[in-house]
């Protein structure tokens, strides 16, 4: 493949991708997806603290990036349903198992933030 | 490990760790520490777009959950050098594959957006 993205020129597209799909709600959008087909309000619940308005803007994006498929079914209610293309899938195992490890390490994180803070403190 | 948290739980700390780890700047400067230790102002050279402040306060976060270390030498004028820990390297290591996979996709997602985009257009 000749075309090679890099993510650290900032005019280069894989940057906006990059920031898409490890962003702040991209990111637990796509590792949720992992799950399964959901729908927008399945999304809205279980992405606890997401906006109606930033779950749209973040779905969108991922669309538009290839990373998830949108599918309208034609009924009344219109249902709308959301799952991961093949792209997608990749991309979602990596930032989960990324997020699992935070998870297991929480611990370890927990006991730098105090150490930090404690040093801070004995700064003053 | 019985403590573990849970990224999809809003008020856990891992939810802001995460965010830490995989956001738009603390994501590229955990990737670019892979290479070596870096002073202040290189980092702020070769993640090329973020600010000198929003650099710090990236940096800051990530020294505080223990992902990045700082060191500051004694020396006339003031020499800071950024690293990683053992748990950033683990975090970078991850990050770094999946932006490798963006860049090496970079065809695939324009393809993807530009039919995105035809869609569109032609919805109207």
């Amino acid at each position: 493949m000749e075309l090679r993205g890099d993510v650290y020129d900032h005019n280069c597209p894989t940057r906006v991708i990059a920031n898409h799909a490890t962003g702040r709600w991209g990111s637990l959008a796509l590792a949720k997806l992992l799950d399964g087909t959901k729908r927008f309000g399945e999304l809205r619940r279980e992405v606890t603290g997401i906006s109606e308005k930033m779950l749209a803007q973040t779905l969108q994006a991922l669309e538009r990036d290839g990373l998830v498929r949108r599918e309208v079914h034609p009924v009344i209610p219109p249902r709308v349903d959301y799952s991961l293309t093949t792209l997608g899938t990749h991309a979602a195992k990596q930032i989960s198992e990324l997020f699992g490890w935070i998870e297991e390490n929480l611990p370890n994180f927990l006991a730098a933030q105090e150490e930090y803070d404690t040093r801070q403190t004995g700064n003053v």
